[in-house]
C-alpha cells in the first residue's frame, strides 16, 4: 500500500483544484458556468478530459453518447467516473472533480509502473444533470446497458430533439447500443463527488463513505376550503386550507424528525389560492419530497404522514387529495466497496464516516449493470448548484488519496462472491 | 309604534327585492355585476334612486360627490344611508339595500302623514368599495366634512383622476365642501346591510344589531432561512423558513380561537422563495390580517403573535422582519342607537343579536360627524362580494319594518345627553 506524504497530498489537491480551475473556463456564458449536454462547450470540456487522459498515460475513447473513456488495459475493469455537464449557473466541483480524481488516481498506476490484476475506464459522463433535456443519466445509462430508445425524441427548449442533438454533436444514435458494457466485464463503478451538504462540515470530517443514493418520494396534496371575508367569518366557522396545509407541514417536519435522521421531508412549493390578504383561503397545494435510505423507512413515513394528514383535514372540515407524483427506489452501495473505501480513508488518519446520498448520481443508473461505490469529499456550507460551491484543495488531495488506496485494496473477486 | 301584520313584512320585503333587482341591471357588463364609481352605470343608478325617493314623497338633491340625498323636512337630521357602488363581480345586495331600506322606511312615515320630531336625509353614496381609485370613502367623507383633497389627484387604472372623473360627472371639486353636514345638523347615521359573514345564519336569526365596525391590523413577517437540497440537508441543520412561517400561522390561529371571538387573524396571502419542491425555503413572507372589535384585545393579540413568532424565529435560527402595514382602529356603534335598533328587533318577535362588523361601512367616516348605528340582515352562508350573495325577501321585508321601528323610538336628545 502506498503510504501519502503531505506534500503529496497537497501536490494532488494543488492539482486537482487547477484542473477543476481549467474545466470551469469552458461554460456558454462569460458570467455564470453554464455546460449542456452536447453543447459546443460539452465539446470543448470533453477534449480537455481527454487531453489529460492521454497525458495521464490512458487510452481515450468516446462513446455514442459523447462519454469520454480513458483506459488502463485488464479483463475485468473498475469503472471510476462523474459527469462534465452542469447546471445553469452552477458550481465548478459538481462532477468534474470526480472524473478529475479518476485521471489522477489512473496516472498514479502508469507513473508507479504498478500492474494491476484489472482494468480500470475513467468515464466522463455528459449528462447527469437534465439541464438540458427533460429526462437524465443518458449517458451513464447506455454505459449500463438500459438507455431508453424512446428518450431520443425528447425535446430540448429550442425544440432540438436528443436525436438530432446526438447527430449534431457527430454520433449516431443508431450506435447507443454499442456503448453498453458487457455483463461480466465490468467489475464494479465507484464515483468520488462533493457531498452537496452539510453532514461532513459539521462533524469535521473532509470525506465520507456514502452507504445509498437515497430513494425519494413525491406527495402532491390539496386541501379545499371555503374562501370567506377575513374580517367577518368567526375563526370556528372557518374552513381554512392554509391552516391545514400548516399543520401537514409540521407534522410532516415531526415525523422526519423523529426518525433521527433516516428520513427527510420538506415542502418547497406551494400555492394558495384566492392569496389575497383579506380572503381566507380555499385551496391550498403544496408537495412533500420525502428521501430515505431505507425503503421501509420512506413508506413508513409517507403512510403515517397521509393518515396524519387525513385526520387533519377531517378535523377541520377540508377536501383533501393526495396524489404519489414520483417514486425512486433507493439505490445501495455494496458492502464491500464501502468498507474498502472506509480501510482507504482510515489509511489517511482520516475517520472514514458513513452516510447517505440524498442527491441523485450517474451510479444510479450504473448500479443497473454493477455493484457500486461512492466516496464524499466536504463541500463548505453544504452548498452545491450555486457558483459559491468550494471544496478546499486539501479535502481534494485526500480524495485522491483515498481513491488510490481503494483501487490498491480492491478485489473484484470480493464482490461477486457475496 | 307601529305593530307589522306578516302580510305588511312580505310587501316590504317583495318591494325591497323587486327594487335591488332593479338596481342589479344597471351594470358596466352584461354578465357580471359592475358598478364603479362616476361612471354612466353609477349615473344611471343614481338618476333610478332619485325617482324612487321622489316617488316616495322626498325631496331630491345631489350632493358635489354625486351622493343623491331624499329629505323629510326637520331641524335635527336622521341620516339613513348606504352605498349603490359595487366590486367587480358584485353581488346584488351589499350596499343598494341599506339605500331601498332608507327609501321604504320614510315613505311610510310621508303615507301615514306623521310628523316626526326630526327630519330624515336617506343617502345613496357613491364610493364605499373603492373599486375604481385607490382609496375609499369618499361620499361619505364629504358628508362628514372630513374629505382629504389630495384624493382628487387619484387615478383610476385608466389614468383618469378623481377630480377628472367628477367634472365627467358635472360636478365642480370646488364645491365638495358644500356636502358637508354642518356639526350639529346631523343628529345620528343609522345603516341597514347585509352581514357578509356566517353569524346570524348560523345563530338562525335574520337580524343583528351591530356593536362597532371592527378595527384591523396588519402584520408583515418575513422570514429567512437557508436554501438548501431537499435531499441532503438532515433535519437537524436545516434553517427552513416555510417550516417557521407555518407554525406562526398556527400560532396566530390559535390566539384568536382563545379569545372566543373577539379577535379573527387570517393569513391569506404568502410568499415562498425559491419555490422549487427539492429545494428547502430560505424566504417567507405571510400577512396577517388581525380584527377585533375592542382595540385592547386586538393589540393584546398582535404583541403575544409578535412574541410568540420571534420566539419561533430564534429556536429555528430564522432571521425575522416583521411590519405592520395598516392599523384601523374601531368604531364603535352608540349604545343608545344600539339599544333603540334592538327594540325595534324585539317588537317584530326577532331576538336582537349583537355583532361586530368584520368589514368596513361608510359608518367609519360618518362616526366622524355624529354617533352612528348598523342593523345587519343575514345573507345565505355569510357569502358577499360575489354572485351568489342572497338575502330572503322575508328578512329583507323585516329589515325594513325594524327601520321604521327605529324611526319611531329615535329620540336626538339622547344622544347629545350622553
Amino acid at each position: 500500500m502506498a503510504a501519502f506524504s503531505e506534500s503529496e497530498i497537497d501536490d494532488f489537491g494543488a492539482r486537482a483544484e487547477a484542473m477543476v480551475n481549467a474545466l470551469a473556463k469552458i461554460s456558454a456564458e462569460p458570467n455564470r458556468l453554464v455546460r449542456l449536454f452536447l453543447s459546443p462547450e460539452h465539446r470543448r470540456a470533453a477534449d480537455q478530459v481527454a487531453a489529460w487522459m492521454r497525458d495521464a498515460g490512458l487510452d481515450v475513447s468516446e462513446d455514442a453518447l459523447g462519454t469520454v473513456r480513458g483506459r488502463l488495459d485488464g479483463e475485468k475493469r473498475l469503472l471510476i467516473g462523474s459527469h462534465i455537464d452542469t447546471v445553469i449557473d452552477a458550481g465548478k466541483y459538481d462532477g468534474p472533480f470526480g472524473v478529475i480524481a479518476g485521471i489522477l488516481a489512473a496516472e498514479h498506476f502508469v507513473r508507479a509502473k504498478r500492474r494491476l490484476p484489472f482494468g480500470i475506464d475513467v468515464l466522463a459522463f455528459g449528462d447527469e444533470e437534465g439541464s438540458r433535456f427533460p429526462a437524465t443519466l443518458a449517458s451513464s445509462s447506455a454505459c449500463a446497458g438500459v438507455f431508453r430508445s424512446e428518450n431520443l425524441r425528447l425535446a430540448d427548449r429550442n425544440g432540438v430533439t436528443l436525436a438530432d442533438a446526438l447527430q449534431a454533436y457527430g454520433k449516431s444514435p443508431d450506435e447507443i447500443p454499442t456503448a453498453a458494457y458487457q455483463r461480466g466485464e465490468a467489475a464494479a463503478y465507484v464515483e468520488v463527488h462533493i457531498e452537496q451538504g452539510p453532514v461532513l462540515e459539521t462533524r469535521s470530517q473532509p470525506l465520507g463513505v456514502v452507504t445509498a443514493i437515497i430513494g425519494q418520494t413525491y406527495l402532491n396534496m390539496e386541501f379545499l376550503g371555503e374562501a370567506g371575508h377575513a374580517g367577518t367569518v368567526p375563526m370556528l366557522l372557518r374552513r381554512d386550507a392554509l391552516a391545514g396545509a400548516a399543520e401537514a407541514m409540521l407534522l410532516g417536519e415531526k415525523l422526519a424528525r423523529e426518525t433521527k435522521g433516516e428520513v427527510v421531508a420538506t415542502v418547497g412549493r406551494m400555492a394558495v389560492a384566492p392569496g389575497a390578504a383579506n380572503v381566507i383561503p380555499a385551496n391550498v397545494v403544496v408537495v412533500f419530497d420525502i428521501r430515505s435510505g431505507p425503503e421501509a423507512a420512506r413508506a413508513k413515513l409517507a403512510d403515517a404522514l397521509k393518515a396524519g394528514v387525513r385526520e387533519i383535514a377531517d378535523r377541520r372540515h377540508l377536501g383533501l387529495t393526495i396524489t404519489s407524483t414520483r417514486e425512486v427506489g433507493t439505490t445501495p452501495c455494496h458492502p464491500h466497496i464501502q468498507d474498502a473505501l472506509a480501510d482507504a480513508v482510515r489509511a489517511l488518519g482520516v475517520e472514514p464516516l458513513r452516510l447517505g446520498s440524498g442527491a441523485g448520481h450517474d451510479g444510479q443508473a450504473m448500479a443497473k449493470l454493477c455493484p457500486i461505490g461512492m466516496l464524499f469529499v466536504r463541500c463548505r456550507g453544504g452548498i452545491s448548484h450555486n457558483p459559491m460551491e468550494y471544496a478546499s484543495p486539501r479535502d481534494l488531495g485526500l480524495a485522491v488519496a483515498a481513491l488510490i488506496g481503494f483501487i490498491e485494496r480492491f478485489e473484484p473477486a470480493s464482490l461477486t462472491a457475496r
